[in-house]
């Protein structure tokens, strides 16, 4: 985030997109596996003690899988999805919320054709992401539901 | 908030409600000035930092003019209106953003037919709103954009 401060009212462009905000790689580097995810970051107000982000994935892409200590806070903004939080799969559309506890595995999933846009509330103050090892994700995978959510 | 953890997945139901959600009343005390406006408090998680509220504005009403230390960041959910920053008045629509920086007057007003719907991000430690005195009422009021807000 820049150091200007943002104009008191940004619009909504056509396509999920707004006034002063970049679209921005997922990840700043690509060590996690995901596929055909963006990221916006929309409020980052060191005041607010919080950042909210907007999340779009393609048609056919999903988030990567992965767990941390600080907590997600989810708002469905577009689209369809599944979502995996812990061993619970959900389908989820517009509006709906989301609660990713801490240390908890999570993916979304776009389903359906158009993409998958979704808010994103996190503390300003996080922890890195861990990634799942061969050997979590084979545990993972024991439970029927979460292996066909994750081969979808 | 209840001491209760939300569900990972709380659904939108019908008209801009959720599970597990109560509509509240907009203000605990009825001290400030406002017109047909609603709360709901979708996430408030302590490890968030932050609290995530969705307001209601039932058309033709407004939310109370005030100001407070603590920033305000807006997205709209539906319905059009006016908000006032300061003495910036801007129509607002789906999915704009606005910033309210620290002691700085706001109000948003419904104009259309449909509700205007908005998210409201706030930082967990806030201060008390202040409503403006006769004294600086009539100072906004001088500036006639302002003036003619005031008085939509």
């Amino acid at each position: 985030m820049s150091e200007t401060k943002p104009a008191l009212v940004r619009a909504s462009l056509n396509g999920y997109r707004w006034e002063e905000v970049p679209n921005l790689p997922y990840k700043d580097n690509a060590s996690a596996p995901f596929k055909a995810v963006s990221r916006q970051v929309l409020f980052a107000d060191p005041q607010l003690g919080c950042e909210l982000r907007y999340f779009e994935v393609e048609p056919g892409g999903y988030s990567s899988l992965e767990r941390h200590e600080h907590v997600h806070a989810v708002m469905i903004l577009r689209g369809r999805g599944l979502c995996l939080v812990g061993e619970q799969v959900s389908e989820v559309q517009p509006h709906d919320l989301v609660n990713v506890p801490g240390w908890t595995w999570h993916q979304f999933r776009a389903t359906g054709d158009e993409p998958l846009g979704f808010l994103c509330l996190v503390n300003q103050v996080r922890d890195k992401p861990q990634l799942p090892t061969e050997e979590e994700l084979s545990e993972l995978k024991s439970n029927p539901v979460v292996a066909a959510f994750l081969s979808s």
